[in-house]
């Protein structure tokens, strides 16, 4: 156990808006939470993230660093969010070519679902455990693994 | 940081019968949990559920409002379990309307899985990684994405 | 609440090497670690596993008894292991009879991954949101539910 470093998960140089709630234990990093916005237990959201007024993200969901979040969203449940494909079979260790996802307003994420860094639009529902693979432009919900249009809302 | 609510996880308003184990830290509120139960850690159990004696419930898992499981069953790692379908592209407020799950007894729920509001009836298993859309009624054992028959027990 | 047996998650009987980095809470125990490791918060790590110079593990994963883990590997987010099939629709008490997963070096496993009793050799990629039901033997991606060979690294 030489050298060990063993750090507590914490809220630390986050911005954050007015009357937020959040359940601890949470590790919340360098990012910028709007107002209003509920955080759930079992939580991770990294550094460079901003995540809009009145979203609600909930337990067991992880934020990966370059997520750009709109208003009024709602994350549900173990919910992994990914910046990095693994090229070539590698782990990319350079944060500034991390690739970034775009979640427009009024976005529903159901539970266990994995998004990977792509733009999804306005208004959309993706499924319990979809993985969402490509952009999502067209409103209306997603599901399955890849995610695949399925009806219109 | 105005107002910021920060509230930690812990044990609540559980009604808890004899001998049960859990293994903090876990956010578990209002529910009615029988004797024997097994509990792991970072697991959210919600108000208005109930789970039957023996029952172990594994780490990650969520237990949403309105599930309600039997005896002698084994929740895996990371099984998310929903109640509110999001029709309309709208997340449901109102928690009177929240779908309800019920879960027999001696049912085993594969890591990672995620349940659907339905009814899953006794001696049944559900693969890893399944994604459960529909009411599980014939014995045997579910996988995939949508979650069909794969065989008998 | 009669003889509730509440425990805390911690890091404990662990043989760890040099200059490791562990973000709390973490449930570890009973396991090998190698140097240079990182695991990140909300992770649990059971006995009887083994974790490999320079890997790490991040957030919300679960590593089950049996899994011996190589070098230079990244298990990303909210990653599942598994060591019992729930052959003949039960639960496998015996943790003799436990199934062995073995995971080679500079393998990366994608978010929301769930890996059952496997052989995984060096240099492969299991995407996000994969389920991995098969030996992965030949180098490459490998992605879906069940996981599937995409393509060549």
């Amino acid at each position: 156990m030489k050298n060990l470093k063993l750090i507590k998960s914490k809220i630390s140089k986050v911005k954050l808006g007015k009357n937020c709630k959040i359940i601890e234990p949470v590790n919340i990093y360098g990012c910028t939470i709007g107002s209003h916005v509920f955080i759930g237990p079992f939580v991770e959201i990294q550094k460079n993230t901003k995540i809009g007024d009145n979203t609600r993200i909930q337990s067991h969901t992880f934020v990966c660093e370059k997520v750009n979040m709109g208003s009024n969203c709602f994350i549900s449940h173990g919910v992994m969010f990914i910046n990095d494909l693994f090229k070539k079979g590698k782990v990319n260790r350079n944060s500034n070519s991390f690739k970034k996802t775009t979640i427009g307003n009024n976005v529903i994420i159901g539970s266990n679902a994995t998004i990977l860094p792509v733009k999804i639009n306005n208004n959309i529902v993706v499924g319990a455990g979809a993985v969402v693979t490509k952009n999502l432009l067209k409103k209306g919900i997603y599901t399955g693994n890849p995610a695949k249009f399925l009806k219109k809302i």
